[in-house]
């Protein structure tokens, strides 16, 4: 029975359950939520994943994509960068591999994989259009509902599809002055592929069928933002908000479907408009949980975007965004490598962190609480052991040894705590 | 003539010309901020430091701490500390130094800054009274100003004095429940010196002296918060705002003598207090510039405390901080190298730039929309040239060679952007 079926029959499947548990709810209320859609829980019928809830008042969760290009193509490679993801604390990843023998890397990903994994399976179509010699216009609506299948049935979680990609929308969008056009290779495979074909988005026009399809699998559809910011200039603008009421219309279609859908979000947006971009998505897809790539507060920071990410994604989430893509410091640059995978998980679950201890997420604060005690006790095990990266924090310490065990070289025998508890003692003496 | 006295009598100074000029201002404008205190420039009238203002209106600017511990106590590493800042755009640097010949350092560090320098001039008071062997509770009222003028007799252009630190405060933060106490090392030197001696913190009791002092050099004075919340528990708290209180009372009495005035400020803050954290400072302080340290938006990140401090700087500057001491990894665990130096102020910098676009800094948005075009047309040496730090994005490019130049590995053949411009010159043709 599929997730959204059984709480809209007020039933609690073992995957509720066990999201319930874990982030501290109570179950009847996940339930509830899961039958309004306003959580889901991407869990193929097929996989063996961990069960993670994504959406209203859950914990803010992280993604972290991995997958290969053209360019580098190492099955190993993809599954280190996987290993260092999960390891970091990454809820769920993202295949997007491009490169190499795709089939056989997504199926080392999901098989080893003990969070969801998603995939975005135009690329596959893509891939093969372009390999079997007839490049990726030639594509059939049948090639870009298979290549879902295929995927789905090899038991990935969540699959990005850009549905909303409309030719109407792809006319807003020719319509609109854009820095940076059309960021997202989903997206610019299907205008290429519209604006050839002269026809509509087969997505689109089959979402009937792409359904059907996800309830055999208990597939979740990640609703892909074709037409998302890449640049400042283009946050929140008409191509993009165009392609969003066509993701309203989609999410209530799947709903009515009993097809748990999420709903993807930008890109490149300036820090004063975050909050609106988020506040817009909620209200024209009814509460659907958001999840973002970043999003990036500034275009200049090439080598940092993964800060660029930190300080949109605490801001997105803090607004309501559910679910964050990491953005590495590899981006716009080159393909991560397993330490930026590392840095970019982690750099995001500041954010996240960040953002849930300001939302007032059931335990999150506690978790500061709990190392500042420590670090007020100048008791190092425990704060080492309390942090977010205890292997770096104990890393940075190592490299330079404090002459009295007790301190650390920053301010040596200047330390405040150490001051502060001397003068407390004589006062309570 | 002092800055703020000109400015009163409507005259513009070189500074205030070459500030003006360098953000794009008009210069009458400047002068009246200047006036009325919502805008400062930080230069002694013995140093040749470049003019750099603070405040409304201005674009968000950095400060690098540098300076040993007695742990560490190199004076060559300290002077690549402060190149290395400066190279990565540090607007400031304040010397903390408490390790070494701290006279010699402070000294080679004003001398070889092009940027504005300050200081903690308690520090140098008590490494003394502890280097005599009289423990730093003997310090006198006069050991403390005079290490105030020493600094200011060696061209530093601000200092940060724990002024507000008085008996009742101290007595307000006794009755505080808090996790981390007191984590300024200043503040604690002050609590340590009152509950010894029984008497008024000297710098707050001999105020007017400072403040003639100050006239005589142009020295700007930067209220340090002493009681600056250490965990999220204690941010906002009666012991912090009862600090506060104090410190508007001292902003207005500097203002009437003429002395320029910068407040500091928090420290770790929760994400939803931020802004709620820079309203108070700005009305208690009539809109003095606010000088924060980060904020820290998590306890819990050790080893990535700049990306906490970058998420709450540009959270704290679009409410309207002036200045944003960084942080960087090295933040808990250890005195900061040469490394941390940069990789803390460029983080910081893309959270004051960050929250320039989102304010409306005249010029910070063509930027991001330059680097963007530049981005849309492929051009990787323009984007790589007006890219924050260009080294390391073309390090990172460079490490990662795609088998087309035009494009990068992280997406290869199937780049959106190339795919795109294809897409648009058959429209066009």
């Amino acid at each position: 029975m599929l997730q959204m079926d059984a709480a809209r029959e007020g039933r609690a499947t073992e995957e509720m359950k066990s999201v319930a548990s874990e982030e501290g709810l109570d179950v009847r209320e996940l339930v509830e939520k899961i039958a309004r859609g306003t959580v889901v829980i991407p869990k193929n019928r097929l996989s063996s994943h961990r069960a993670v809830g994504l959406g209203e008042g859950l914990r803010t969760k992280i993604n972290a994509n991995i997958g290969t290009s053209a360019d580098a193509s190492d099955l190993e490679t993809e599954l280190a960068k996987l290993d260092a993801a999960v390891e970091a604390g990454a809820d769920a990843v993202m295949d997007l591999s491009t490169g190499g023998d795709i089939d056989a890397i997504r199926r080392a990903i999901v098989e080893r994989s003990p969070v969801p994994v998603g995939t975005v399976p135009i690329y596959q179509a893509a891939v093969r259009a372009r390999r079997d010699g007839r490049g990726m216009i030639s594509m059939t609506a049948d090639d870009m509902l298979g290549a879902v299948e295929d995927h789905a049935k090899d038991g990935v979680d969540f699959v990005t599809v850009h549905c909303g990609v409309t030719l109407e929308v792809a006319e807003h969008c020719r319509r609109t002055p854009r820095i940076a056009d059309v960021v997202s290779r989903g997206g610019s495979f299907l205008m290429e592929w519209m604006a050839h074909n002269g026809r509509e988005n087969p997505l689109y026009e089959r979402y009937d069928d792409l359904l059907d399809m996800c309830r055999e699998y208990d597939l979740t559809i990640s609703l892909g933002d074709g037409l998302r910011p890449g640049a400042l200039a283009d946050a929140n603008d008409a191509a993009q908000v165009a392609e969003l009421t066509v993701i309203s219309e989609l999410v209530f279609r799947a709903r009515a479907r009993g097809v748990q859908t999420i709903v993807e979000g930008p890109g490149h947006v300036p820090l004063h408009l975050v909050e609106a971009s988020v506040d817009l998505e909620k209200s024209l897809c009814d509460g659907a949980p958001f999840y973002v790539l970043g999003p990036l507060v500034t275009d200049v920071a090439p080598g940092y975007d993964h800060v660029g990410a930190a300080i949109g994604g605490a801001i997105a989430a803090m607004a309501g965004a559910d679910f964050l893509c990491y953005v590495t410091p590899a981006e716009h640059l080159r393909l991560p490598t397993v330490d930026d995978v590392r840095e970019g998980v982690y750099t995001l679950r500041v954010a996240a962190h960040a953002a849930d201890v300001g939302k007032g997420i059931p335990g999150a604060r506690e978790w500061d609480d709990r190392l500042s005690q420590a670090r007020r006790s100048l008791d190092w095990e425990e704060v080492i052991r309390l942090s977010l990266d205890p292997e770096k924090a104990k890393a940075f310490r190592d490299a330079s040894p404090p002459k009295d065990d007790e301190l650390c070289t920053m301010c040596g025998e200047f330390c405040a705590i150490r001051k502060m508890t001397q003068v407390r003692e004589r006062e309570g003496g």
